[in-house]
């Protein structure tokens, strides 16, 4: 294995390969149909636009990478990456019917399609073959470090929860500060992140102290990325992203950039609370907080807790090319346009 | 302790106290109004008519009694019997939304009083609350029940999910026979109960085999549990089941009669094809499947399979109060009227 490039190839594929092997979990003589549901979501079934489709498999290749730069072997932490993903997934699709959203990487959601009863279903089935598939720790590291592997995610999902109930609460709220903002963003984003780094981790080390630098690495981590989505709700080509033509201004989302401008109590506040901001008043509204140094805030929030992130990774001595593709990742995300 | 009534009123308190405790988790400063949506839905909110709001909890009752019943100590069993509770309380907030039902036990539905998006997330941490309590196991009993349980609860939730996809695909078909039935129940019914009764068997004996006379004794009495509650939806008083003023005949609902009467293309049959049933018609149509021998029918399905599953528990060698409880609770689980 030579590359950075070439190891995060092979990790991916091994993921893929994992997932497809979780996922046939739930296909029976009779659930075909909820099969199919399943593979819908996982990008698998439209064979012409494949490859972006499937997501970007962030959280699992975290869970690989740091195995790896932490001295283990990889292989053994799979099924860790493969249920990481699985719950990232659960949480979407659920995601997408409690926000309404008719569209993800370019296609109908599974609501959409086949209805909100079927999509709620279909992402509990999505939650049970995750933490099918973080038991099978017990078999390829120990008994030990499976139980800790399991008790992580539910703990995760809790916090996942907890964030997406903030998210909601919030929708009806209009005094909100950035104290508001870091205890949902850690809920929805960074601990799944967190969870997944220290998961890698701890399938290689079989122990805590070094773990809990990689977790917290990737609590920073995915402070840090969320940041950059939320810049790109905003600043992002919409189109490139996929995700929908509209942008956060639009659909009124209070992301970082929209609660720190509203704390200045200027002209974009004013705009905000005058009522919903259309799309043709999109540009002016940008206008208006790169004025108020909205844009530079975001950016510089996201660069700060990046920096944050590779000081505590660097703590932890990751080793190998590993090291090398870790470090990418977590640049690449934070500096991505998509 | 004396008597079969007293053990399980110590198990209902100490049951009732567990799931409070487990619940406790999802509270934190930023989210007091999720654990609020969890309680209420448990039945601990309205202080007035408490005893009527908290479901019967027979599924961690089973728990502790099989536990008690195999010679093991019941305190053990608590992580176990409080997480198949937890999980129950998960399907039935997401199957209200699914089912689109406004009332639980007399009261508007988490969906109904706080919005869909909450209810669905409320669920989805209800379900990591039930695995957090499941994994605690590992201390009370070891570590490889704990494991063993873990495992049959996600499998038992991924069967619930398939049994959940049969009932909402089936409500668009008229084709359906006896042999579609049978795995839909067995999903959204017996799965839970079986895992009820097998988890209590492991935490008391640690090994397989009895455990498996356990698990089947909790299949066949599910299923008959289910085929009174279908009996229960036409013949029951609607008014003291609490959960809906409408009989099933009038939602439509494919139950065991239902399914049974149509595949005899009698009067019935005729009836229920020609379009829906108004609360009116009810008496009329009742007496229809009456005199086609449906009544009869679906009480006769329950009695065998109680029976069959009272058999299996007898080859079990269930000891004690317990064995005295354990066969009371089944024979009344099944000769309910509400």
């Amino acid at each position: 294995m030579d590359t950075a490039e070439s190891l995060t190839r092979l990790y991916l594929d091994a993921i893929e390969n994992g997932l497809k092997r979780a996922v046939e979990h739930s296909d029976s003589f009779e659930s075909t149909r909820l099969h199919e549901m399943l593979a819908y979501h996982m990008g698998w079934m439209d064979h012409k636009r494949k490859s972006s489709l499937a997501g970007k498999r962030i959280r699992p290749l975290l869970v690989l990478l740091v195995c790896s730069a932490a001295g283990g072997d990889w292989n053994n932490a799979l099924p860790g990456a493969t249920a990481v993903e699985l719950i990232h997934n659960f949480s979407l699709i659920h995601d997408d019917i409690e926000d309404h959203s008719s569209l993800r990487r370019g296609r109908p959601t599974v609501w959409k399609k086949w209805g909100v009863p079927q999509a709620i279903n279909t992402g509990d089935a999505m939650f049970a073959l995750a933490h099918l598939e973080a038991i099978r720790l017990a078999d390829t590291v120990n008994v030990q470090v499976g139980l800790q592997a399991v008790e992580i995610l539910q703990k995760t999902c809790l916090h996942l929860t907890q964030g997406q109930f903030l998210d909601l609460s919030y929708e009806t709220r209009s005094d909100l500060t950035l104290d508001d903002y870091w205890p949902m963003v850690e809920g929805k984003t960074a601990a799944l992140i967190s969870a997944s780094t220290e998961i890698g981790a701890l399938a290689a080390l079989k122990n805590q102290p070094l773990s809990e630098l990689y977790r917290r690495f990737g609590l920073l981590l995915g402070l840090a990325f969320q940041i950059q989505d939320d810049y790109l709700g905003i600043w992002g080509d919409s189109c490139l992203t996929g995700k929908s033509s509209q942008s956060d201004l639009v659909t009124g989302k209070l992301t970082l950039p929209v609660i720190y401008a509203l704390s200045k109590s200027a002209q974009f506040a004013d705009r905000w609370n005058a009522g919903q901001i259309c799309g043709s008043d999109v540009q002016d509204v940008i206008k208006l907080l790169e004025t108020e140094g909205v844009a530079d805030f975001t950016r510089g929030q996201a660069s700060r807790l990046l920096n944050e992130a590779l000081m505590v990774l660097q703590k932890a001595e990751p080793k190998g090319i590993a090291q090398e593709a870790l470090e990418s990742l977590a640049m690449n995300l934070v500096n991505r346009q998509t």
